[in-house]
């Protein structure tokens, strides 16, 4: 089993690949665009949604499940919305195969559904279709329901957890009786997510709203969280949309206000996606493969023996364990591979490969000393403690490995982000300088269009904290504040 | 808001249908035989998921995911499975709408898809042809893995949680080097089942395997789990298959064993669905409502204020929330419902009809005497003890409610079980006993079908020990033990 990935600098799409199939994370499937995610891939992305999950339970919402399907005519009912998805869903248009009178299985034809369903690629439509019957009155608001769920977009070109035919994600779907509490709600979970991202991904992001062009299709505002990636190209890693009263309007849902008169619901939803996966990777891993914030690791410390004898290994196992309990104890999980048939530079390079963040080795010398050698994978430095130290040690040195896998994401950040005051910079550090940029820019679709055509740059998101005034880059307009672009996965 | 349920005696199907409704459990969708999973139905979910996931872990398996759609060749490569789903599968066909010039959204004939996509049914095809890449030798086996998923299957009568088109399960799909190792892995599961059945939805079933007519489409044999409904008719609540080297030989996944041998992969699956909702509520629920066993019940004790003036509901408030906090401190999960817009009736109905086991109830006179009372949901008792011991009285309360809502279906099971010695005398029990029939049978398709057909029950299952041997009901001929029949979901 060859371990070895394609490095980073020589190319660093081929590396991803490499990394995620090398690590066990993902592969992709016999069906075209849809992907695998192998049992470690799933065990870390079990773990966010845990995190998540009880996060949106801690800001009072419910999980619930909606179907699947949704009738053709829906899409219809919201004009943007079917613009946004109709060109990249699956259709289902039969119920029954039926084997031909040569053995062979084949649609049958006359199992032919009246209406076409759409594999839902996000589920507004069949929920506002939903709600307009659980909303009679202010009483019923808000409704703040989310799904953990499987969507299809029948993207043309994929790639493993960041562009999939089939993803997992969570769509939250809330239902409320005022404008602005809407727009609160759409806020405070695009800040659920930025401080997931920050917190337990190690990652900084930065929050802005999207610009017409980029708006979910069917919102009046689309916030979202904004990550850069080693290669210096932005990752949208979550959105939150304010849905105004479109929804409710295509669905006729209305509601009895407290005094007694009848409005449109007001909506939002908001979703993050096994793309996660995908940002975690591409921050932080390297050339030895995963690198994983100590909070999110399935696995946080391994153990390895080194012995000649099995006599050695006998009495290494025994401590080994000993430190492997004394560490769940204080809720480490602990993994203690004393396999006789791997040599311990194999079992080395394959727990690099998977990112687990502490790696304690255990040989006869230490063993008379009573120490034990310690190896972090972010930095893959080592060196010597004693056995004694080593729970309070672990548990020291993992806070300091998630903090400082975040330090460094945000040093990479700051070291690639750039300030443009022409549209000639601003093309040369495109060009010359991956990371984001900083502009002025007009605030019309046009200029936007015109600089993604000539630097295939993107407006990744606008601040919503007051910023200079300026002049926009391309046409010199007044600009109220530089925004956010970058070439963007 | 009307809260009354159709009488189990009046109609059991309409019962049963109301109180989904009634007691927010779930709902029908707008697409046909899609439901739609209410925050309170999928809470009671949720907690089945962590419970069996739990166990899924405990007993070495892991997690992860596999695509939504199947090719649809990979059906016809097990002949018996493709016999036994393509009559009931949802087939996607195409990948694109597009808007026509009068404005109407059509699926674009144009975006065909070369093969067909079949949306899972049950996974043993896409999975196996993934695992023939992930065996090579014994050391790659056992391979445990478990997905929690939606799957499809096209039914035509369909009801909410016992029958629909689409359904949330798990499935277990293991690989084994022999196959006594996956014949006892398949047992072991249905005891996992067995016994999540019996200490958590408090439901008696018996194990048992399933006859030639009744197995899974591309299984050797079907372990089952069959519960008695209140209505005496069985619903089988869970099942793990043995699939020998079925799925090993249709996706050819081979193995090279200790030996240096080639031989095909030993096959299980496993599975239970939000089916086992239908069962909960089958099983205890009554005229008033859900009746929840209280390690399922998302709240296990509700505390409700009575009260004339505001100054006694601000002093019953305060009382209560110290008791609430009390519960929670030992781990009982407690809602306080201080709501001034609805009568105290009104609640006691609300929480009876939702099941959440006991109920407290605190007025100005027990303020004055320092008691409360306390209302059972299963037995509808009600009784009035000191607020001191609430903690106390309360923990060991839900532990008898959950031993003796076990008991009573178990009781009940027992007073609806019967044994037929003559055909006659199963036709007559069948007729005008709903319940469980013991009888031997000569272990012939031929006459189990004779049976179904002139009395429309159904065989549940072959026990596994030895039990008294006699002569089949039906043809006289010998037969080893008494198989369990009843009419069944």
């Amino acid at each position: 089993m060859a371990k070895e990935l394609t490095s980073r600098a020589e190319n660093y799409a081929q590396w991803y690949n490499d990394l995620v199939l090398k690590a066990d994370l993902a592969e992709n499937s016999a069906v075209r665009g849809c992907m695998v995610i192998k049992p470690y891939g799933y065990s870390i992305w079990e773990k966010m949604q845990s995190v998540l999950d009880t996060r949106f339970k801690e800001t009072g919402h419910q999980n619930a499940y909606f179907p699947l399907f949704i009738p053709k005519s829906f899409f219809a009912k919201e004009a943007k919305h079917v613009e946004g998805f109709a060109k990249e869903c699956a259709i289902v248009t039969h119920y029954r195969l039926k084997t031909t009178s040569d053995g062979n299985i084949e649609v049958d034809p006359e199992a032919k559904l009246e209406e076409e369903l759409i594999v839902r690629p996000t589920s507004e439509t069949i929920i506002w279709n939903t709600y307009r019957n659980w909303i009679q009155s202010y009483r019923d608001l808000p409704i703040l329901v989310n799904q953990w769920a499987n969507v299809v977009r029948w993207e043309m070109r994929t790639r493993l957890f960041l562009r999939t035919a089939e993803f997992l994600w969570q769509e939250g779907h809330t239902a409320h009786a005022t404008e602005e509490e809407a727009i609160e709600e759409t806020q405070k979970m695009i800040n659920v997510y930025a401080d997931f991202a920050k917190d337990w991904l190690a990652l900084p992001v930065h929050i802005g709203t999207k610009s017409d062009n980029e708006r979910f299709a069917g919102a009046i505002e689309t916030y979202a969280i904004e990550a850069l990636m080693q290669d210096g190209k932005a990752l949208q890693a979550g959105t939150s949309h304010f849905l105004g009263q479109n929804f409710a309007k295509a669905f006729d849902v209305k509601f009895l206000s407290k005094q007694n008169t009848e409005d449109y619901v007001w909506a939002t939803s908001w979703g993050v996606s096994t793309r996660l996966m995908g940002a975690l990777i591409m921050a932080h891993s390297d050339d030895n493969g995963l690198v994983l914030p100590p909070k999110l690791a399935p696995i946080q410390v391994v153990i390895v023996p080194i012995y000649k004898t099995d006599e050695q290994l006998v009495e290494i196992s025994i401590r080994a364990n000993e430190i492997a309990d004394s560490l769940r104890k204080v809720g480490i999980t602990v993994k203690y591979d004393g396999r006789d048939n791997q040599r311990p530079g194999y079992k080395f390079a394959e727990y690099e490969m998977k990112g687990i963040p502490v790696r304690i080795v255990i040989g006869p010398k230490d063993m008379e000393a009573g120490n034990c050698e310690i190896a972090r994978r972010d930095t893959l430095e080592k060196y010597i403690i004693s056995q004694q130290g080593v729970v309070e040690h672990i548990s020291k040195l993992l806070n300091e490995i998630q903090q400082s896998i975040y330090n460094k994401a945000l040093a990479f950040r700051e070291a690639n982000t750039y300030y443009a005051d022409s549209f000639d910079e601003f093309k040369d550090i495109v060009e010359n300088k991956p990371g984001f940029v900083w502009a002025h820019w007009d605030g019309t679709t046009e200029t936007e269009l015109l600089i993604q055509e000539k630097t295939k740059a993107t407006l990744r998101c606008i601040p919503q904290a007051d910023g200079e005034e300026g002049f926009c880059m391309v046409t010199g307009r007044k600009s109220k504040k530089r925004v956010l672009f970058a070439k963007a996965y």
